[in-house]
């Protein structure tokens, strides 16, 4: 399998992306094709190529955070992120990983990939950290404004990865509200409702922000915009308490000293850190395309190919296609 | 000062109520009148009226929390919270407080009390702790569907509480969205955005998840839906964390003792524990109306109870009156 890595998108790129590669390359055996400037990534890599897993393919230009996303790809034919989209394209590659603009991504996803038939609105699906273990969220960014028929590809969708790539049989999927009943809720989700009931997906009605963390559902579905809140609301309150948890151990430093504490605060980082669960497939796609956050260092980095590898060995792209293109063009 | 507070309300009415009840009248020196059935109460009370500073109104019918509010309120003319809000209507009580059901509390508030003229829409506003201390969120769930001008009211309501209850001097109020920059969010914020930066209130423009819970603003406006979410998540994400806090400290039983732990891990949930922050005024009703959480205990209630009587004080219903009653017929 080969994967199409943007080496040059993200906070800590190219060397930490360079890095995450190789350590896919050796602990997961796929051949990693970094995409970007020759020069900068030869000299990152000096000759270690992970066995001759790792090969370069230049691109000499970079789409910025700041960039428009469309008018950027379009201009910049020869960005890493578009060169590493049409491997993918052409089937020289098997999925794309990027750390860059998310924006960026989605664009050439969309026009150099295209749509599945039957999906009219891909969606960003990540894994939030539970009580339980986790739960797959989607929409978490890519559309702010959605309608019910949106709602309802987006819980097929998130239901068929959390079975195949996650390997949970028939996942409990819930649309994200606030309160139990099907009569809560604004226009979106009330109307919402009734379209998933009759999905043949394992629909377990409303699930509130709170049971969201709790475990209540498998997978959560809800609009760009709200998830996107639920998302970044979550790092946010992550921090803040890790810094409460922080004074807290503080207290006992005379007792069990500082080397215990900061390994206790390391493993306690760890279990909140959203880097552990890799990156966020774009759902909805023809073709395999992982989304990484931007501050993504080589453990996320390698998490996220992690999780392209097993959507292609799973076969995700095909499901998605299986059970959407029949829908075209039902209700609104 | 009188605060009408509705004995029946709540997961662990009349007790915990009642016992919050004494220890405001204690400890603020306010005078409460128990609203419900005079003989349950006088039972609880057990002859203890904190020194003539608790009276009881008889009320006999209770609002159940699964009633339709609107519906229940009409019918139940005797219940707790009807009979609560007809004393601040009448002039005989200051505010009113109830841990019931939130629904009939907002019905009981808008038809009896009624609007402040200039606000459409009446909103909770709840305060969330954060890295820097709390923010006031708004709407926390009374309007899940809204208009720019609704977020614009929100605003400066939620502005004015922040200035005259908290005693910050010009708050920093923050559009709750998905991205920094003005052109960022959903067909509401964006409208938003460009509203709120005509109002005389100190805007600072959007304000990410990620930054609510880090002190971004001292104030963040949003839709009910979102805020609701919001308001929920992180109580479900705090309890989810404090379980793997739990589980760290464990491994230091055996050095610090269990007793130790259970001191920490109570210092720990305080501070994760909304009940500290007391009740959410319903802003915009033509009086003073604090909602508690069903789940409220004793603390719970005599912190609403302070909360009420700091929002009467400091005048907050005159000071919206005078910033709102000329904005009648705007923009929509």
């Amino acid at each position: 399998m080969k994967i199409a890595l943007d080496a040059m998108g993200g906070d800590h790129a190219p060397m930490e992306i360079i890095r995450g590669a190789r350590d896919a390359a050796q602990e997961l055996g796929v051949h990693i094709l970094l995409v970007g400037d020759q020069e900068k990534i030869q000299k990152e890599l000096d000759g270690d190529e992970a066995g001759g897993l790792i090969s370069i393919v230049h691109a000499p230009e970079v789409v910025g955070m700041e960039e428009h996303p469309v008018s950027a790809i379009r201009k910049k034919k020869n960005s890493s992120i578009v060169v590493a989209t049409q491997l993918v394209k052409e089937g020289v590659a098997d999925a794309v990983v990027s750390a860059g603009s998310t924006g960026a991504q989605m664009a050439s996803s969309l026009f150099i990939l295209g749509r599945i038939s039957g999906v009219d609105r891909p969606a960003i699906s990540t894994l939030l950290p539970t009580a339980k273990g986790v739960v797959v969220l989607l929409d978490a960014g890519a559309n702010v404004d959605c309608r019910p028929k949106h709602l309802k590809q987006f819980a097929v969708m998130g239901s068929l990865y959390a079975e195949r790539v996650l390997g949970l049989p028939s996942p409990k999927v819930g649309l994200v509200n606030i309160g139990a009943e099907e009569t809560k809720g604004n226009e979106l989700t009330i109307a919402s409702y009734q379209m998933l009931q009759k999905t043949s997906i394992n629909f377990v009605g409303n699930v509130e922000g709170r049971d969201l963390f709790l475990g209540g559902s498998d997978v959560a579905v809800c609009d760009g915009f709200v998830g996107n809140v639920i998302l970044k609301s979550a790092e946010g309150l992550a921090m803040s308490i890790l810094g409460m948890f922080k004074q807290e151990l503080g207290r006992l430093e005379d007792i069990i000293g500082n080397e215990r504490i900061m390994h206790m605060l390391g493993s306690f980082k760890r279990r909140m850190d959203y880097a552990e669960y890799g990156g966020a497939p774009l759902l909805g796609v023809n073709g395999v395309s992982v989304i990484c956050h931007g501050s993504s260092r080589a453990r996320a980095i390698k998490n996220a190919l992690r999780v392209a590898k097993e959507t292609v060995e799973q076969g995700l792209v095909p499901a998605i296609k299986e059970s959407l293109e029949n829908d075209k063009g039902v209700e609104e």
